[in-house]
């Protein structure tokens, strides 16, 4: 089965103005998860979607589905876990308990504040992942990237051409996943904030789906700015 | 003495869609490289400001200015270079020319394609290159950045809290820039497109100015219609 996962357990704690987790707040005429949920949902090759918010905000969450008309049977809601792992391993276990296990499972997860996704990427990811190897959506680093140990001084700066910035989806063979994720110590799963990164010290391949410039991550205040100027300019349309 | 170096030597070749090299499209009302040049102008720090363009379009520019009255006299043009260092070494033997040569002297340089640069970010940038150190300005990684040797799978993903996205200004003590620079092989000067570099691999310390998320650099399609969006929302305002 394809089982896609929208992930907003976070409560936007990098965005200092807002009233409210960053998810919520409005582009154009609908909540941001709500733009990112129904991009999930027009795709019709999902047999679940999933979307994991965090507990406090469930009920506000299920109010603003009614409010905005926003249903569809595939959909499932599930509570957020302490990090963006614990949240997506309480979707795995729904999963396990609701619909069972087959080998072939793959699940599709997406940022919820990356609302501008397109049925491109999300068919991409549906297609590499159904070869059952792990995916992460990315573009080629545009900026020259700096390393630096203590954030002062520039410690080295590794070659351009051999970077790219990660957006999502990123997508995974289910239980591939899951198993190499419960066989992680627990500082491990501290440090492996990214679920690709558990692929790739586990030596298995990432492939790299090309991503697009206007799949933005709506982190602080500038891009959520920037999401509304793409919003309203009517640059973004699907 | 203080100097400013806005570069334009390229011509463009990532942008697929434009009739002109993407400088000099229309940001609002006016050319991008206009728009970025007046910020550099604005600062009455500068003693000079330079601006590098193309041979091709050097008459073009000349006549850009004139049709969008920009005029000053710390206003100094030279034509650009067979890449980013050559040109940035035509703006140097300008310098040396016209002004000659004093040990504190430093360079600001910034890239003519990031209009949205602040006079914070200027500021900060001759702040702590008149303390004689080079100065690369960045922003923490938004994204995670992958490794990958061939664009297709992922290699390593190193550790996101130390990685940080380059912008410019790019901030020099001058002399020393053009010693480091002469002293390298043309295999050197062929692979270190990024002045800061030369200094890390010198042993150099480069010190990290706190960049700017409206910094961005227009490089393709979709950036400039993400800039003409920031534009004509009014966000970006100084």
């Amino acid at each position: 089965m394809i089982f896609g996962a929208v992930l907003a357990g976070g409560t936007g704690s990098r965005m200092k103005s807002a009233p409210l987790p960053k998810q919520f707040l409005l582009l154009g005429d609908k909540p941001i998860i709500l733009c990112t949920l129904t991009q999930f949902l027009r795709n019709k090759r999902f047999d679940a979607v999933y979307i994991a918010v965090n507990g406090e905000w469930l009920n506000y969450f299920q109010s603003l589905l009614t409010q905005y008309g926003v249903s569809d049977p595939r959909l499932r809601i599930v509570a957020g876990g302490s990090d963006r792992n614990e949240t997506l391993m309480n979707v795995i276990r729904d999963i396990k308990n609701t619909f069972g296990e087959r080998e072939e499972d793959v699940i599709i997860t997406h940022d919820a504040v990356r609302p501008f996704v397109s049925q491109r990427l999300i068919d991409q990811n549906i297609d590499a992942v159904l070869q059952q190897v792990a995916c992460d959506t990315a573009i080629p680093a545009v900026d020259t990237i700096l390393s630096s140990q203590d954030g002062e001084t520039v410690s080295s700066i590794p070659p351009r051409r051999e970077l790219f910035q990660s957006q999502t989806p990123q997508s995974f063979p289910l239980w591939q996943l899951w198993e190499l994720y419960k066989a992680l110590s627990p500082q491990q799963k501290a440090e492996l904030t990214d679920a690709c990164k558990i692929f790739v010290l586990a030596g298995k391949p990432v492939r790299i789906i090309q991503g697009d410039v206007y799949n933005l991550k709506i982190t602080t205040d500038g891009d959520y700015q920037i999401a509304q100027a793409i919003c309203q300019s009517g640059l973004w349309q699907e």
